[in-house]
């Protein structure tokens, strides 16, 4: 597909701020997340990326630099980008309400039913503003491309699901891709939005010529909650394929894994004390970002329980590692609370400090955790896809065993050459742990190297491949 | 079919006592609930029925009579129990443990994942409780049958779904029919459930000859888990057919409404000061028992909505009434704080006494109020059936409009004649109480006219008759 490539996404992945030398406006990349392997998939198609402002200094670099800004990526690679800038207050709301915290739970399990959620007036309101903020994004891609005879659109993450339809609209045959890279959830979890929502948001993303998950499982919910709320929808589920007002959507799995150059271009190196505090133990590692599906409350449990039940594993240590993420969520900042609480009682049994919590967003740290780890646990009670899953079993320097969620949507590669565990089975992780934990060491060698061979080929390039074939297939499919 | 019939619940709906005049034990009647239809089902039938026992008077009741006892419902019918004495502490894990909070909340979505549940040793250790109270079952029901040439099998209700594997083991071409009255959720909140439950209880149900539920969507998902769950079943979704392990079963929804011989046995009554209080303001009426999924909270907060945006309900008044239920389930005494408290707010707003909370468990009093309502709603987060929403249009005598949640399994008969709502938007709620509050007295006539008309033929005889015919059907096809 030679055509002519347009690329957005909500997060920018990179944020201006001035230099505190100079004043002058330089771009600071966000640590690890989804952004940034749109921003290398930018560098690897080569094609200006817009994305939206969100800071008062965004916002003067997007003023300064109408037709877009170049940087470089930790991986190397260049790539422009053109902020768009949305009205403040609608950003702030989509931004903070709508995709941060409704969407979020929406796709991610995050209500219980009984208590939460509830759908006000600010619900209908934060629909208005969320249709501007999809207008501004459509608007945009159809003006840098209004001079292309045959361009092609590649739409990133849940966040612009509305924008499809608003292509579509105007471009009645372009290839367009949406791709989500959060869960897509059951179809009686999704109908707990209300009705203008969760029939509108299937509505703005069925006109896409290609609809990308990272795993089969949210194409399967996807293909169910379609099958639910549009009734003259024609669905098939085995060929994954979607028959609505004339047209054809193809629902497809496109797993990724890593960006082999990102991680390379880190300096891995561990947080200040821990190599001294780790010493020689059987180092467990669960890392994430402060979000409650991360799930570290159960897995530091999980952790007391095998210290409790084999005295082998007694030695043993843990190190909890988060990266701050949207504490004004309520969710999160209470998940956070829930971490130290249950890290102080671990401790309080086992001994000060056998568990140890540490949080920044350096992606070296994190790097440098996932090479010293001896276990690495993931027990997220749900995930897109969980890249750290690939990336740490390919850093890790100590054989580390994996042990993963099944509701990871990287078990779906991964679930082979790992341990996997119900997220919420207490004496299932346990016993993942006490296993990992009393490996012999040609057990683990083993593991490990299937565990790389399995990972190995999930790379970003690959990814982006993916994504163009599957597009051009259903395109002509179409 | 004329074999002969073996007919099994957990729940006895009747609980025995002393007289306090004459010191005898004589049966008390559960109000309301599903295990009365079966104890009803048993009368049309004429069949003894297999239950739990469960006070000390029960297992009294029970050892002066091994081979049962007779008594009359409020139907009239007369029936014969024969009460199960299960080991005192396994019963006990198994009613308030195993079903009440475990299963209850695996069927009726009660966790919110992110907190709740958590799976530990004294989960695996009620399974095996459950284990012993389902053998219990099994073995009465196959020891009454021993000498029965060709038995067929009623099995009523979520707490009995190992029962039918265990059937099938020594009966292997009996008809086996497995009722479920609650609602069956989607697999990747099935999945919740540890691995030993999540396909153990599925792998209990499947020999089952005919699955029964109250809707089509708790058939649906039921098959998706299974396709999920248990790889070596062929599921055919369109037909209800599950091939599995050599045999078939069916997958039926297999609707009931009410109950008409109890129905018209009762003396309807309001409780004592509501007539008073209610005079003739337009009224509305919410009506479950104290467990969450009812959501009384949220229809008090539509209700106050509706007042603040249209001046011509302010005259509305509001009863909720609840048949306390279980409320040394932590779930059920947090909900019935959690709706005193938004009674309270709502009457500091809309003036005192607005909204009125009336608690008891007379039959008599819910008909009653059933009675005097204008409006009617019924808006559950989750509802296997909810029969209310059949009772209530039948013996309302003032046209009552009716507002019933998309997610009761009565939804799926009543939707085309109720205004139908989603249980979580307010705005939803709050604009279907003001049109109902507004309807004119011509247009509430004949949506109650329509309303009976398509309620009336679910009647409690043609849903047993439904059950013995597609039991019949399966069989001849297995």
């Amino acid at each position: 597909m030679d055509r002519h490539l347009f690329l957005a996404s909500k997060r920018a992945a990179v944020s201006f701020a001035p230099d505190p030398v100079t004043g002058a406006l330089r771009p600071w990349l966000a640590p690890g997340g989804t952004g940034n392997v749109v921003a290398e998939q930018a560098g690897v198609l080569d094609v200006t990326w817009i994305a939206s402002a969100d800071t008062d200094d965004d916002h003067r670099a997007a003023r300064e630099n109408p037709n877009g800004l170049s940087l470089r990526l930790r991986s190397g690679r260049d790539i422009r980008v053109r902020l768009l800038r949305h009205d403040r207050e609608t950003f702030d709301v989509v931004q903070n309400f709508m995709t941060a915290q409704l969407m979020w739970a929406a796709n991610n399990y995050g209500w219980d039913r009984w208590t939460t959620p509830t759908f006000g007036a600010e619900t209908y309101t934060a629909l208005e503003r969320f249709t501007e903020f999809t207008e501004d994004f459509a608007g945009a891609l159809l003006a840098d491309s209004a001079d292309v005879a045959d361009p092609v659109y590649l739409v990133h993450d849940y966040q612009l699901v509305g924008v499809p339809a608003r292509l579509r609209a105007v471009r009645a045959t372009a290839p367009i891709l949406l791709f989500v890279h959060i869960p897509w959830p059951s179809p009686d979890y999704w109908r707990i939005l209300p009705r203008a929502l969760r029939v509108g948001l299937l509505e703005g993303m069925l006109p896409a010529t290609t609809i990308g998950f990272f795993a089969e499982r949210w194409c399967r919910n996807f293909l169910d909650c379609v099958a639910d709320l549009i009734p003259d929808a024609d669905v098939d589920r085995n060929a994954g394929v979607i028959r609505w007002r004339g047209r054809r959507t193809g629902v497809r799995t496109m797993p990724l894994g890593y960006s082999p150059r990102a991680l390379d271009a880190d300096h891995p190196r561990l947080p200040a004390g821990i190599a001294e505090w780790a010493g020689d133990a059987p180092l467990v590692v669960h890392s994430g970002r402060t979000d409650p599906m991360k799930n570290a409350e159960r897995a530091v449990r999980a952790f007391v329980s095998a210290h409790r039940r084999d005295p082998r594993v007694r030695s043993s240590r843990m190190l909890v590692r988060m990266n701050p993420n949207r504490l004004y969520v309520e969710a999160n900042a209470d998940y956070v609370r829930r971490v130290e609480y249950t890290i102080a009682e671990a401790n309080a049994e086992l001994g000060p400090d056998t568990v140890r919590l540490h949080c920044d967003n350096e992606v070296e740290h994190t790097i440098g955790c996932f090479r010293r780890a001896d276990v690495l646990i993931f027990n997220s009670t749900v995930d897109g896809q969980n890249l750290s899953t690939f990336e740490a079993p390919l850093v890790n320097e100590r054989d580390a065993d994996v042990i993963l969620s099944e509701m990871c949507g990287a078990a779906e590669i991964l679930a082979p050459v790992c341990r996997t565990i119900n997220p919420f089975d207490l004496v299932e992780q346990a016993d993942a742990l006490i296993a990992a934990l009393t490996a012999s060491s040609a057990e683990r060698a083993a593991a490990a190297e299937r565990r790389r061979k399995v990972a190995e080929p999930w790379t970003l390039e690959a990814w982006v491949r993916t994504q163009l074939e599957r597009l051009d297939a259903d395109h002509r499919d179409d």
